[in-house]
């Protein structure tokens, strides 16, 4: 069986993962990029993006997209269909299976799988996603401003996306399952509380986003009574957590009690050596395009300063 | 004396600078930014921009600095001409003197200051700066693959640097103005001697960079024998050092021996509560645009968090 043998290999195709390819491709290290399941990443399902530096007019996330894979092809990254299934981390030179057959060789391995928002499951939070239902306060919570919204969630990410939520819109529902709030800290749970214009309604479910085109309203069902009520809002943030896109590292790679990786702070290294992740798979905090496309850039680099310190030792 | 009070004063206005004016504005925060000296930062003096993702076709850097600003003042951000000429971190709301005249109070700050390479100071240096002198190779190297080209300096990030051009270019010819490195590190030097197609010329200064309209040359001399030689290249780095712009913010804020300001790893954070720092004046590792650019979006959300947990306990 023939194994190809790359100098540097980029998992995942989103902000993060192309940025790396165009300093890559730059600096010579002739990188091959494996788009995986879901090709651009998140911001495939993203419609208008207004805070990407350099979109003075903002820009549709599949367009954007299609800028960053455009830029890196012209300097040469190979950029392929398929998906990482399994890697060893075992020896110097790192294995790679790509969809359960190919086997690769690389020296390094630039990690930027990305995450997902969970989401609730409802037939409309689907149909209307874009359209007022969205899973990223910080990045849409602009268009809404002076209206009324809602958030689902009870964790200090969304305590956090309800506060700033609170300074652009005129009211903020927020739903929380739960009789109290479980999974947040005491001084989140405390600043919600605090601000006149969150109402938090506990106990409460959502049985469906309404609206045709946009977002209208929501119905929600308070799970103690079985009560059903409407409330008018035009935008539905969804907050009940993200998934990184870290399964297949799991027992090779650190990573927390969630599956994001962790890399040396200030730097993209992770555990293993020629091994380093950037963009959302090792963000929860701030998990944004321009963000992710910036550790990408210093994946990129780092492997560079990585490969070249190796071939000293080697020479 | 009437003191004007804003809730988040960015000071500064490269990549970081308006990236976080793009993310304070949208987040509610009315940033005002005081360009400095230099408005635009160091984009405005280079020429062809092809790594930021989002230009496929590359980009002028004042043209792309131009996009930057018209998108911070899309949202709102109050964008002004002025430079702070001091500081005063003492109390909770800190102090900031402007053209030495205007005092402004401001809840947080966010410094975006930026650094500036050195040069050698030569007339050919700035007559051909962009025409084929450039201070940061992996910004510019990609331009001159397959070419033979110089680099000036003797310190870890020049010998970075020139392995990083012995990639790309047929030829790297190193000029140490001293008979041996002195600042470099032993494994850093190991690195550039060990790569056959760099060529070390120690005891070696530039008496002059030639070429009309772009780099054909250089007169160099060996300062013992003052003997002079002229060695054809179309390339020439500067890589003798920056100096991040600072020095107002001395003995308030920790910095490194070089002037670089400290960060939380990972945030935008300073030692001072609500003083954030972001882009190349708390970066000599990687000091891309599209790196300052997410750091100065971290310190915007960064800000946006911190204040939302100080009104959370006022109120």
């Amino acid at each position: 069986m023939s194994v190809e043998k790359v100098h540097c290999l980029i998992i995942g195709s989103g902000p993060a993962g192309y940025t790396a390819a165009i300093y890559a491709s730059r600096a010579g290290l002739k990188p091959v990029m494996y788009q995986g399941a879901q090709p651009g990443g998140q911001l495939m399902i993203t419609n208008d993006v207004e805070n990407f530096p350099g979109y003075p007019d903002g820009v549709m996330g599949p367009e954007m997209m299609e800028h960053f894979k455009a830029q890196a092809t012209r300097f040469g990254a190979d950029i392929r269909y398929g998906t990482i299934s399994s890697v060893d981390f075992t020896g110097p030179v790192h294995k790679v299976t790509v969809d359960e057959k190919v086997v690769l060789e690389a020296d390094t391995i630039i990690i930027s799988t990305g995450a997902g928002a969970k989401w609730l499951g409802i037939e409309s939070e689907t149909r209307l996603n874009g359209r007022g239902v969205s899973a990223c306060a910080v990045c849409d919570g602009f268009f809404f401003r002076g209206q009324e919204v809602a958030i689902v969630g009870a964790g200090d990410t969304a305590c956090e996306e309800a506060s700033y939520l609170s300074k652009l819109c005129k009211k903020v529902y927020m739903l929380v399952r739960k009789d109290k709030f479980v999974a947040a800290s005491v001084i989140m749970q405390q600043r919600v509380l605090n601000t006149p214009n969150i109402e938090v309604l506990f106990s409460t479910e959502t049985d469906e986003i309404l609206g045709k085109e946009d977002v209208e309203g929501m119905r929600v069902r308070n799970n103690v009574t079985g009560e059903t009520r409407e409330i008018p809002v035009t935008g539905f943030f969804v907050a009940i957590g993200h998934k990184p896109n870290t399964d297949i590292f799991k027992g090779w790679i650190d990573m927390d009690e969630n599956g994001y990786i962790k890399t040396i702070p200030g730097t993209s290294k992770t555990n293993v050596e020629g091994v380093f992740a950037c963009g959302d798979a090792q963000d929860h905090v701030y998990r944004q395009a321009v963000t992710a496309a910036g550790t990408g850039c210093m994946a990129a680099l780092d492997a560079e300063r990585y490969l070249a310190a190796k071939e000293a030792v080697t020479a």
